[in-house]
């Protein structure tokens, strides 16, 4: 993040508790700065991105608040109990901080991945709540923009039980079957000469940072165990299948799984129409994390966003421009739940 | 296949079922010459080789070596039952054919996958038995050497058992998981559009072609069960330790996932030392087929293979080049079963 935050442009200030990992960030131009911890540099930046393990999020993330951080954000894999212990622990200050998780990086760990570009076209989930400032939401969510990435704003606890399901579910069980695989002595040797593509494919995020994923698989607790359950029955009805040569069934859970692979989406088509929905919004807590994670929830891609305090009345105009696809549905939703929203395609 | 054949200098006599896709093969170069059927083009070639869907492969090489075809092989995914059915069916021309099965390929369909260099580093199973003619073994083994694959030998049974872990069982795993993630109709636009890099990775093989998949499971039924209850049964585990949140035994499931991922091979480094085993095998059926698949249980890697008739008596000495990390390994299993061996270093 610190080199595409300084190929945007941006000067960045950068602590680490290992001392040589941070001089090697400075090394490969991911900082310009190093500083000597989370309470200087707290109140001379503009922003303070939290990039610790999951079970460390919090505390730093109040540690820069109480410094007088004007704006932080995290990105971390997991977001309910980090940003409920922020919120608890700093009521107030806790309208500064909004969460994110970054769906991009590799098996490579740390600054072996660091690329400036990582970013680009990748989804950044930002977690809002009610107590979230509009100003401090945008404000990300421009800094996300920068660096090419698409935001998507969810619900903490929404955040949590589908990263279970598309990130934590599926490295336990890319983990689970290279272990399967490496088992036994005599054959172990010839069976990992066998894999070919898929097997490795399969498997690549195993060969990435263990040391992650205690404290993932803690934080997330109940959502992996939701997500793994259902893995686990699938695969069980899976194996009725074999066990009793159910052709019909079979071909149906590899059809289901190709017509939905196919349909995974790859990124924003440069072609997108894109519409401008003004949406008023009430002069209330909440309301701007309401229509985000809406937009969310319809995996509508917001691609910019902008706050107008209106001039005629309290409250404001949330300006949101998103694609043509899922314009429709968002404002539908949003009529529904009693919002007055305008549109216009923007040229 | 037939791209890598011609470009190795082969002619290529093709048939296929589907006029259109024969047509279609011969327009993208895949095929020199298109056949009216296996009974035609079987005694005038000096290789027929079988790649038609599992369940059908036992009666189209039951069918080439009646047209009398000198030399056969097939490209299945499943071979114990195919070779057994060759040699119930033909127990004497049974000897001219050798199962086989190229891991390699992609997720693409047929022809649209086809590149003339896909087998290059492959590794390519065959599967000789005690019927199997030496000759037959050398010269299919020599067909696969060409087309820059490395061959390695196994018992049908044991191949069966060995891809329904590499292969089979994954399938199936990322199939499921891709379901699992497009399941639920309010979530699953988000879901998949959180999907990053780890999860493309694992469900890549789900969008593959599904019409092989009953066959495969139907014919590698119990290898496939065997493998998905390992598969199951160590899911569980983990699942046991989410639950109560064992930091240790969750670490050591994603360590020994990193450490066997990063030790998968990546195929034969270029500057291993050749090692020539000279192995004399004495004048009984089943020899070739006994070294050979011993070298594949072991995971070393025949890089060429000559049977020279001796002078000096019955029988005769297959020479064997290996890769030096696994020849002493060969050589003193072969020793310890009682061959002969001899050894030097190719230059």
């Amino acid at each position: 993040m610190g080199l595409a935050l300084r190929r945007a442009g941006a000067e960045v200030h950068g602590y680490d508790f290992d001392a040589e990992r941070a001089e090697r960030a400075r090394a490969v131009g991911a900082v310009d700065l190093l500083a000597s911890g989370v309470h200087e540099v707290g109140s001379r930046v503009d922003l303070v991105v939290v990039a610790v393990p999951v079970a460390a999020v919090a505390q730093v993330v109040v540690d820069a608040l109480d410094a007088g951080a004007p704006l932080v954000t995290d990105v971390g894999s997991v977001k309910a109990p980090v940003v409920a212990a922020v919120e608890a622990a700093r009521p107030d200050a806790a309208r500064r901080f909004v969460g994110g998780h970054p769906m991009a990086g590799s098996e490579q760990e740390g600054l072996d991945g660091a690329r400036d570009d990582l970013f680009a076209g990748a989804t950044w989930v930002l977690t809002p709540t009610a107590s979230t400032d509009s100003a401090a939401f945008a404000a990300v969510r421009a800094v996300v923009g920068e660096l090419g990435a698409d935001t998507i704003a969810l619900a903490p606890d929404v955040h949590d039980a589908l990263v279970a399901v598309v990130s934590h579910v599926p490295q336990l069980a890319a983990s689970t079957l290279m272990n399967v695989a490496d088992r036994g002595s005599d054959r172990h040797a010839v069976m990992l000469r066998l894999a070919a593509g898929g097997f490795r494919d399969m498997t690549r995020i195993a060969s990435g940072n263990p040391g992650i994923w205690p404290d993932i698989c803690v934080a997330n607790r109940d959502a992996i165990l939701t997500a793994l359950d259902e893995y686990l029955t699938a695969l069980m009805q899976v194996r009725a299948h074999v066990a009793v040569g159910d052709r019909d069934a079979i071909r149906a859970v590899l059809e289901d799984g190709q017509r939905a692979r196919r349909n995974l989406p790859t990124g924003l088509p440069s072609d997108a129409v894109l519409v401008e929905l003004r949406i008023r919004l009430p002069d209330e807590p909440g309301q701007l994390a309401e229509v985000t994670t809406v937009a969310g929830r319809l995996g509508v891609n917001i691609v910019d966003l902008e706050i107008a305090h209106s001039l005629e009345g309290p409250g404001g105009v949330l300006v949101c421009v998103v694609p043509e696809p899922g314009a429709d549905r968002l404002e539908a939703a949003l009529v529904e739940r009693g919002y007055p929203v305008g549109r216009a395609v923007v040229e």
